[in-house]
């Protein structure tokens, strides 16, 4: 089974950084922003409250639906508004169920109400790999000493 | 440790379709393709050979690098030329470990030459879900009968 592993670990491990962007940035400055942060998604925040996400699906389904002009509209016009967040002490597994049921690669972390982190697909991936490695070393000290 | 799933269980539940697009296609139709299909990523394909793959994360750091005009240019100046595959009889912990090494959200399948499927980030992250789900069944059952 492993080692259990809650989102709080996981951002002890890559820190509580969260790129934001506001709502009146336009698409091409998010798609700017995304690439040179070299990451998928950007929360978007007015005053510090969480207002929606925009992550590099959406800014490629923008450009099918309304061609290239998209670039020049704000980011609140394309962001998804309805957020799926996760707490501090939620566990992998509920994560991964989250984002599988809500077809989702990101999760802001709240922490009584504050933007605390945020958690991607590759996070939670990269995360399991690590709690594996583990087994497989506990397994063989086992196996090594005879307990 | 749950049961040990294969690429071959996963292409079995998710079918071996795989959607590709030519070099020659404009990174416009690739957005409107992943787009349509609700995928994150296509196959570039030449003559049924694997040639690249094209993902709505090249889109976007194409557009911050080029600009919009990036749009009309052929897939095939975009895409990741060196792309890396798994073969039916990898397991899901190798895919996971390969996904997190290399920073990267798909796979192709090739199974003797051939393009037999792909998987994704979140097919893989679906499947531990439903390990997990047995574990939790299988653990219940013991519990309940003692044995």
């Amino acid at each position: 089974m492993g080692v259990e592993m809650f989102v709080r670990a996981i951002l002890q491990q890559k820190g509580s950084e969260v790129v934001t962007i506001g709502g009146d940035a336009t698409v091409a400055d998010a798609a700017r922003t995304l690439a040179h942060e070299r990451i998928g998604a950007l929360v978007v925040t007015d005053g510090g409250d969480l207002r929606g996400i925009l992550s590099e699906r959406d800014i490629v389904r923008g450009l099918a639906e309304s061609g290239r002009d998209v670039l020049d509209a704000p980011v609140r016009s394309l962001m998804t508004r309805r957020v799926s967040t996760c707490g501090l002490d939620d566990d992998l597994d509920t994560l991964m169920s989250t984002m599988t049921e809500q077809r989702i690669r990101h999760l802001p972390v709240m922490d009584g109400g504050a933007l605390a982190g945020i958690v991607s697909i590759g996070d939670v991936v990269k995360h399991r790999v690590g709690e594996l490695q583990v087994e497989a070393r506990t397994l063989h000290d086992y196996i090594e000493t005879g307990r």
